[in-house]
């Protein structure tokens, strides 16, 4: 088995200033190509840190995949370290510097500098990796049987990267091992009564395949994995293995594919030609984002009312004053007409509504912060319920879109 | 200076399930209180990988901190494995079951198995951290002068514990020294550019000053750093270096704060009193989403409508049928009649309104993938914009959201 390590530089990333979405996306498109992912190391922009984790990860992989440290500014250190590292000098990359130039003349139409200019330098012990769609070239680099790998840490730059030329080489260097997964998703069921409910399968589960939990806002992910060379054979196990976790699981089951609650909800709008609109007070747009970042939720979804205060409920949903006077925004009554305003003036199929406290502010003595009404139906039937969250305000945000989102999906094979 | 290393444990972050957000808080608050992050590690739940981290940063840091593999399930070995590491034996933790047992029956409403009941069992050798908001207690571990937590991977379980227990702890025990940084935020201009900008800034800061770029969607962050143990000069030092810094890009500055877009303004609406609403169709509710995930919006923010279809968009923003017929829904002309009709139908005194084609399907021959317009103003003036971005879905999105804020924020300022 190929073993990689994974260092991505930067000193924004041991502030906490970002948050390291690049390894995530490598290890998964990785593993995808049957290449497993050992370590992940975070450094700052510091000589020594870097160069003690290059050292380091050279005795725990056959390749290392360095991301961050490329950009023209002097904090950035990583290309005239690793020039030093594998014994090189800079040159000038012709194919870089033609690149560079038709970025700033053609693209971003600003003018070219120096510092610019000095991007297209490269180690000459390197195979340049051009980017398509920055400045700053990728470099692969060979030493003692192991491979190296540096690519800019902005992420679009770092995935065309990876996809048109790191992984497609790769692929041709080694002889990759088959890895494949299968994922299924529960809702509203704890890991351990999970873990309780399966544990004589689990024990069963032959050493190739490993069965992983992965708790998320109220779902729960149950992962297979095997590894190894005969494809037919494990392809074969793993389906038989996987069939039966999912009758095991079957009253709690969501989706047997690795999906997210709002992709499986689109498919059976889809699939029963059916549309969507929601109208939304605490959750504030989320569950519309949630709902169009999938490409082609046009198909089912037709929009979105989100209304903070009251005159927006009044005017856009024509919830009536005095419901919201008597009952409060956070009402039973008050979703379900927020519903049934969304059903009548967006005209979809079925429609959402919720209202609730996120925190941290807002919470009353018989509605505490966490409080939340969510509404589902469509113009025959609308059915609500009350939830209460204890966490802090993004959490609990979350949670009520996932919540809603499933209270429809159940609502939609019901009815 | 103290140094830590942050070990995160499990599986899914080495084959790209999940994003690991907890590092990047964990790191923020360590530097508040004065402590330095060096290195971050993942591995997977694999006795070796950890044991071998373990043994790895104890030579790097002072501090280690873990987190993950506590849950009840097979997959999680890092307790027992802590446990071998520190020569310990399991045993019973009092508090830690009567905590568990009032999760279960007060609060999950759920009844308690074996698995959950052996979540109260801890190592001898370590002290207990308990875990207010779940079921796996916390445990500090000593050896050869170096300290070692472990705590959930939950992200709101590992935040308590640290926020209530682990910080205030490492305050105690080491002498601190005293870490500032400065942080503005530019927009609409690039990395290299303000580098050349204020390069004889750069290279005139003393050494114990350090100047960072953070480029992200369009804005670049400039952070400066101090470290050092006399307060009062190192705070006289970098707000003399921080003024000097605003007044070099203040033509492009958004703030002077770390805080985002959707903060900076958030604060000018409330300063002048004001409210805001917002029409999206191409962001699909991610600005509203945006808004809304800063406490305390709805002093300021009416509301949204996420109008997918041209149903919706006739019928709850009154743009005409014939401007959509004839224009495209993604148009200067429609962007404009959605922002009235906002105004008009939400009632606020600002509004926002977009209109494009996000990708990765949709794109025209005179309106390409990443075509954008985007219309700001209130009941006497509308302003409007037409941008084009290159990249991805998600990324097209985000760009659209933070150049539209960036929009009404300069009409604020400007009208």
């Amino acid at each position: 088995m190929i073993n990689t390590s994974i260092i991505t530089i930067g000193d924004e990333l041991l502030i906490g200033q970002v948050i390291d979405t690049n390894s995530a996306w490598m290890a998964q498109q990785l593993n995808k190509a049957g290449i497993k992912v050992n370590r992940r190391i975070a450094v700052g922009d510091t000589a020594d840190d870097i160069l003690k984790a290059l050292d380091e990860e050279t005795l725990h992989a056959d390749i290392v995949l360095i991301t961050g440290g490329l950009g023209p500014t002097a904090d950035d250190i990583t290309k005239p370290l690793l020039c030093k590292y594998f014994n090189g000098k800079m040159i000038v990359n012709e194919a870089a510097l033609a690149n560079v130039k038709y970025l700033f003349e053609k693209v971003f139409k600003r003018e070219i500098t120096e510092r610019n200019i000095k991007q297209a330098e490269v180690p000459d012990v390197c195979t340049v990796i051009q980017n398509k769609r920055g400045s700053a070239p990728g470099m692969w680099f060979e030493k003692a049987g192991k491979i190296f790998v540096s690519m800019p840490g902005v992420p679009h730059e770092m995935k065309g990267m990876m996809e048109d030329d790191v992984i497609p080489e790769l692929r041709r260097r080694f002889d990759l091992p088959f890895i494949e997964h299968r994922t299924l998703m529960t809702f509203g069921i704890g890991e351990s009564a999970i873990a309780d409910m399966i544990q004589e399968y689990e024990e069963s589960l032959p050493e190739n395949i490993k069965l992983a939990y992965l708790p998320n806002y109220g779902m729960v992910r149950l992962r297979l994995t095997v590894s190894g060379s005969d494809k037919a054979t494990l392809d074969k196990i793993l389906d038989e293995k996987f069939s039966t976790l999912q009758q095991l699981v079957s009253a709690n089951i969501v989706t047997n594919l690795d999906e997210k609650m709002e992709g499986v909800l689109g498919k059976l709008l889809v699939q029963k030609n059916k549309t969507m609109c929601t109208a939304e007070s605490c959750t504030g747009g989320y569950i519309a984002h949630l709902i169009t970042s999938i490409p082609g939720s046009s198909a089912f979804y037709d929009g979105s009312v989100v209304t903070y205060s009251y005159k927006a409920k009044e005017d856009l949903l024509q919830v009536n004053h005095e419901t919201l006077v008597e009952k409060g925004a956070v009402s039973e009554d008050v979703v379900r007409e927020m519903a049934k305003g969304a059903l009548q003036h967006i005209g979809s199929d079925y429609a959402i509504a919720v209202s609730g406290i996120m925190g941290p502010g807002g919470g009353m003595p018989d509605k505490p912060v966490g409080t939340v009404w969510i509404a589902v139906g469509n113009k025959e039937k609308i059915v609500t319920q009350r939830l209460h969250f204890r966490f802090e305000r993004q959490l609990n945000i979350q949670l009520t879109a996932v919540n809603a989102l499933n209270m429809l999906r159940k609502f939609i094979l019901d009815n």
